[in-house]
């Protein structure tokens, strides 16, 4: 069965980029430390990242790949990533929720809102799992709208002290039930099921 | 050797109580979700919780009591706890950390700041852990002192969506290296060793 598995990396303090993120600055500063679990070990914005996951991280990723149907991401991660060199880094339909009207780079699909995005990659994904690799933005507005049935939170073994928060502004109590977790040198991988509250009047 | 270990339980989205926490609202809102862990289960505030921590969190508390050798603790959670029915749940020194005046109930020392605190407890510890069971602003100020060597975070499976944050105005970066999880129903247990920072001028 098709689900929606929302995977993002924050710091142990909460944030998903370090201080004054954006293009040409990556992941903020000190951000480089969120993705060292990727890329197999340190890595700085002056010289790009080559490495690969290895040990428990690769373990972790290939698990995901395994079910992986359609992915959405948020624009900004768009153009942080720099269109990830102008072409999809996933081996299946990459869906970029914008509300601009520029062209999308080879092998993205632009869509005008979450919905229409859920909508497409559904029907992308058939029988596999629709991805929301974020931004922030993008996966706060779907755990709003319960329309996530798995978070995966990676916690990378850092304290930013500053950046964007996962859960900035979000005021709304979930519960979740753990699925299990895994812990490299590089990160502690979490993962969870979203539960649905039961409603006031059931 | 001695070492000091903080430790405290947060929500996914790094709270520490739920929203209106404080003497006679234990955790806040949904608080008591945080504490499933330490209880066995669930438990509401009108009904006392009476179980014990079974399993993996009681594996995990009963490690960290084996080389306890005395705790502090901030004066909000003295009264949030509310004195702990008057008793020193623990069965080694506890001090508390407070600028009022009044008598500590028995078993308690209270101590004028935090620099104290730490002096006392090494002393009374010896060769065993301190260990500084929070409130935030205790375990913050400890962190940005470098008094720290171990953190564990008991993250609960819940996004509270507001209360006491962890991290609240915490601006410095900290490195942290994975010591080791573990998970039950309840929390997943993440132990880190606090690293030092390499002086600029080194």
């Amino acid at each position: 069965m098709s689900k929606v598995v929302a995977s993002i990396t924050t710091s142990l303090d909460g944030y998903i980029t370090g201080p004054h993120d954006g293009p040409g600055c990556g992941l903020g500063e000190g951000g480089e430390r969120l993705h060292y679990w990727v890329f197999g070990g340190p890595w700085t914005y002056e010289e790009e990242p080559r490495g690969e996951a290895t040990g428990v991280d690769k373990a972790y990723l290939d698990g995901a790949m395994v079910n992986l149907g359609a992915v959405i991401g948020g624009r900004n991660t768009y153009d942080a990533a720099e269109k990830w060199g102008g072409t999809n880094p996933w081996p299946v339909p990459f869906f970029i929720v914008t509300h601009r009207n520029d062209e999308p780079a080879e092998g993205f699909t632009f869509v005008g809102d979450l919905n229409e995005a859920f909508a497409r990659a559904r029907d992308a994904a058939g029988d596999k799992d629709v991805s929301l690799m974020g931004g922030a933005d993008v996966i706060r507005q779907a755990l709003r709208s319960g329309q996530v049935e798995q978070l995966n939170i990676e916690i990378a073994p850092v304290v930013l002290g500053g950046g964007k928060r996962l859960f900035e502004g979000f005021e709304t109590s979930i519960g979740l039930e753990h699925i299990g977790v895994m812990q490299s040198p590089f990160a502690t991988h979490i993962q969870y099921r979203v539960l649905r509250e039961e409603a006031a009047d059931a």
